[in-house]
């Protein structure tokens, strides 16, 4: 089989599930991560725990990169980034840019695994205040505090006494550019509530929602584990408007349910950020020359019985690179990549043979 | 490399996706297969397209079953099902039932793609009248249709001029004991609406839900499409009965958005019905010794970050077989359980040498 490695870019859960597979079938990768960590958005975000199950993240991710670190077949390079690209696989000469300069490397294939990036939620709609009111937080904010074991109000560092999620900030919204559901918020925020219900017995939460959206399993293992064991307040409806009362926020908005105006006292308030296409999905668009989907994620040629095909023969993408994705999504389609990589390159060595 | 071979058990969608990618890989497989047909539920319950780009199914499933016919390394055994298994992987040896008898074969791993049947609305409920009313039928039954390129009521072969889908029929249901969401009934509930707007331009269209779960790029593919582009109403809202007046169906519920009780006459009731494991995925369960997750779906170990993993050691599970799944979950599932199988061959290929 074609010696040449295959080239992994991201060092987040489906690089390392894609370096790990590849090296148990005895096949050499370079793992390309820009920065000087491995572990991708659970581990440089600190996240408390992974969804649905609450195994702490570091832990999940640990074993991931335990098996990519152990491997002599997986050539890791830190801090290092794919700047140009020529050719076409499985004869392909990539320019990686690292700390010791530039170098080029010939590889047969590649799995792009650079993923998303959270929605900014100042950076295109204020309406909810994130950059105007300390106790306005989201999901990743939440996620580092759990991590530290407290929930506080970072205005003046107490628990709070009432919190609520606000669903589908930057998700399923025209106005933004951003027409996509972001699949894991409303799992990620009924996992969030149970957590504040654990470090902070007494606080009342509520989950502010347009659909709640918890899929397959996550309907009685997050959903109605939220509400019947944790006491968590599902409120059908948009919130509209944040305002300062006093020390509290006054969230306005309707309860779609019963039909009416909701206005509530509340002391944080956790904005569901979605999903968006990292700056590092974008770039290696463009270094590999691969049209973007009409949402502008990189476009996959056969879904839904091919989710990891690009239209260039032998480079492929998993995980949150072509959509968004949860942690099964995630990983499963890196071994489905990782799948067709070395069928790609098994298929050339038996043809160039 | 082990030279015995991989079994795979089913031949829809991830059997198939399963034993192409093996044996682009190199790696021999047995595919077993229960009818006289490959391609699975697509396949065998007649569907027209697929969701969520309306590629007509037959064509989709082609490219499969192409792949798998045309290798050498497939050895497809139709009419036949596993009765038994013994020793571990490795060292499998299981027992085909086929028709030319029984027989024993060694194998060094084994896929799990036996899936999913459909929720039967008769069987458990009757609230909705499927064996009570001609024009009562299920998302299946309008596949079927569809294929043979027209929409009418069964009782008198009309077009209607109003249907409406009812969600959640047998998922969400804790007192049918289902308690999970199927995950694909909301996006294939569009789809269809879309299809019927096409086929039967002035019918109109109502889709009655309780969360509409148009998950990742759903939302705007099928969920805003089928609104603004078909004009296809969706109602949140539970259907309380349904009655027969005159030769139409009176469909009553409520309209939980308006706050106001619903009452619609109805050519076609279309039953948008969920997933259960089905009874051989329920049966390999068995001959492999395999425990069920609290839902009865067989058991993965390491989910999210591994969905493929069943308790013993060589022995995969994809697509449906572990809870409810989209066509791109099967297939990439599919990829990540050959991934693993013969990364799991060759690591003891390894150690044995």
């Amino acid at each position: 089989m074609d010696a040449r490695p295959v080239l992994v870019i991201g060092g987040g859960p489906a690089g390392l599930e894609a370096c790990r597979g590849l090296s148990d079938l005895g096949i050499p990768s370079v793992l390309v991560e820009k920065t000087d960590t491995l572990g991708g958005t659970p581990i440089h975000a600190r996240y408390a725990t992974v969804t649905p199950y609450m195994k702490p993240a570091a832990e999940a991710m640990a074993d991931l990169i335990e098996a990519v670190d152990d491997s002599d077949l997986v050539d890791v390079r830190l801090n290092t980034v794919v700047t140009a690209s020529r050719g076409d696989a499985p004869d392909l000469v990539v320019t990686l840019h690292g700390e010791d300069g530039e170098q080029e490397v010939e590889v047969g294939a590649v799995i792009l695994c650079t993923g998303f990036t959270h929605f900014d939620p100042g950076q295109e709609t204020q309406m909810y205040g994130y950059y105007g009111h300390d106790d306005v937080i989201t999901l990743v904010d939440a996620e580092a505090m759990f991590s530290d074991g407290e929930v506080v109000r970072p205005s003046d560092g107490q628990p709070p006494k009432q919190a609520c999620f606000i669903q589908c900030v930057g998700s399923r919204d025209r106005q933004i550019g951003n027409q996509w559901c972001s699949k894991v918020c409303c799992g990620i925020a009924c996992k969030q509530a149970i957590e504040i219900r654990h470090l902070v017995p007494d606080c009342r939460v509520f989950v502010f929602y347009i659909d709640l959206r918890a899929y397959g399993f996550w309907e009685d293992d997050l959903y109605w584990k939220a509400q019947e064991e944790h006491n968590v307040a599902f409120v059908r409806g948009i919130v509209t408007e944040i305002t300062k009362r006093g020390d509290k926020l006054l969230v306005k908005g309707e309860d779609t349910t019963l039909g009416r105006p909701v206005e509530v006292e509340i002391d944080l308030v956790i904005l569901s950020v979605g999903m968006e296409p990292s700056e590092g999905t974008l770039q290696m668009a463009k270094v590999f020359d691969l049209p973007l989907e009409h949402h502008g994620w990189i476009e996959v040629v056969g879904a839904p019985l091919d989710k990891v095909s690009t239209s260039r023969p032998g480079i492929y993408a998993a995980g949150a690179t072509t959509g968004p994705a949860d942690l099964e999504d995630t990983v499963t389609s890196a071994g489905s990549a990782v799948m067709k990589a070395v069928g790609f390159l098994a298929r050339q060595a038996r043809g160039a043979a």
